[in-house]
């Protein structure tokens, strides 16, 4: 059976369709502002009066912009619901997995060349890799899910890291104590926003308007002490961070990082600082030097995982 | 056929065996002393001859206390080794599957009653839960794993989630800066040595030396202040850890706890602190409301975990 798959990636700004093949190739990507529909089955007509009908799918998935429950996703940041049962009543009864957006990338990763990635620090990924992986978004929010192979079958399982407690520590001589608040979330530190905050924080009233945006402070950081020292202490953060979920769902295949802030943070960020944050772990050390970490440099990862998402059997 | 499973937990201290039927009914089950033995396949041997030479068996499952790389377990705490194809050799060549410890308590919980449970405050956990479940194990050490339920099958994922850097923050009036080094991670506080620690830099010098000893803290906690304020702390920083680790998994099916530090922990602990705690997660705590945690009663949860685990297909 030729296969033809229906993707869908809805987001809190932004709701993206495509047509897959069986080898994950995209054909008819379309991209719509979500506040051009009230609701998620409006935006799917739109984009089928587009496709020519969708007459030749046999299989969708979906990812949504938050936790998945008994089938159904409310968006986190906007009011659209996607429901599973809705949603294949609309196409014909077609089987429909439903997934959480950072399990649409979590699914690439096993997937991906190394011409889709940008190693950062030794050891470079292993292609094709057998192990754990973790999937690490930075952009407007914070989130993570990793792939983890059983049975010869590559599954996802998702999280919701970014509201875990962050905790500050020390960062040797980064004093992050001064710069992140008690009980502050791995969100509100490592997101877009949290950036900005951090940022004005650690420049007090140096603090400029235009460093106010997160890509002038990666920009700046070559010339600008406050900046300069915001990225040191983001980067220790992250690396931090990053570390620990790896711990936390022992992806020794190594972390890899999506988002407009992690990718503009990559182009600049000392990576051995980066790589000392993360493999500081005690008696793990040796085997935290062993993880890869990439940030993910491919088109559209997440239609392209959802492609490859196992169907439920 | 009438699947008859050698079960085997290789601890730091002790190994375990048994005979599982298909229900996880344990028989002939044995435990020895890792230091009786130069290694594992001499332990097995030994439990061999007394257990009637295993002509009965046609399936195995092995949990050892240490990560699993490529079908081997390095022991963390001894200097036994696990290896799956020899043990399988050895075994006339029946299936064998090889998880870490903390996975054979995970496989065990989608099986458990309500008897197996101590429930720790609101809600219970629902059974037959259906939902991501994490254990989590603080004794001599700190461990954590999940159970996932894919294609009607559970799943198990380790982790190494005692190595994630703890971070310290002020838990409300409590003063954890003083009590809690930079850098520490979740085993240095949340174990038995942990604790003995942390009443330490407590009680500073008002410790006392029969203080030290981890059941003392707990039995001490009702008419000495610094223990109490030992085990505040150590509730605090458990309902954090614990909080954060479900968000870190989506364990929205619960926590659960085993261990002899544990166990001694919910004896004494208030209940509602911890729940406090566990949920203080911002924008998820109403959601974190809803996910149960409890205490394992059921003896050897670990080898009727072993029972329950899928073998390779």
């Amino acid at each position: 059976m030729n296969t033809r798959r229906l993707v869908a990636d809805v987001g809190g700004t932004n709701v993206r369709f495509a047509i897959a093949d069986m080898d994950g190739r995209l054909d008819r990507v379309n991209k719509f502002p979500v506040t051009n529909f009230p609701t998620f089955p409006d935006a799917l007509s739109a984009y089928r009066s587009d496709a020519g009908g969708l007459k030749d799918i046999n299989a969708c998935t979906v990812a949504a912009a938050g936790p998945v429950d008994d089938d159904v996703v409310k968006l986190t940041n906007n009011d659209w619901i996607v429901d599973r049962a809705q949603l294949s009543t609309m196409l014909d009864g077609v089987p429909v997995a439903l997934v959480n957006d950072l399990e649409a990338v979590a699914a690439a990763l096993p997937h991906l060349t190394s011409e889709d990635l940008t190693t950062l620090g030794a050891p470079a990924p292993g292609r094709p890799e057998r192990r754990t992986m973790l999937a690490v978004n930075v952009g407007t929010g914070f989130g993570a899910a990793s792939a983890i192979l059983r049975d010869g079958c590559w599954y996802t399982c998702p999280s919701e890291a970014g509201h875990m407690t962050l905790g500050y520590t020390t960062f040797g001589r980064l004093d992050a104590t001064d710069a992140v608040p008690a009980n502050a979330s791995v969100e509100s530190v490592l997101s877009g926003r949290g950036l900005a905050q951090l940022h004005e924080r650690v420049a007090g009233n140096r603090h400029t308007a235009h460093a106010q945006r997160t890509s002038s402070v990666f920009a700046e950081a070559s010339r600008d002490d406050d900046a300069a020292r915001t990225v040191k202490l983001f980067t220790a953060i992250l690396g931090r961070v990053a570390g620990d979920l790896a711990l936390a769902t022992c992806a020794w295949g190594g972390v890899y990082f999506s988002g407009s802030v992690a990718t503009a943070w990559s182009a600049v960020a000392d990576i051995s600082q980066f790589r000392a944050e993360f493999t500081r772990k005690g008696p793990m050390h040796a085997r935290m030097q062993q993880v890869p970490a990439a940030v993910i440099r491919r088109e559209n990862a997440a239609l392209f995982g959802l492609a490859m998402i196992p169907l439920p059997r």
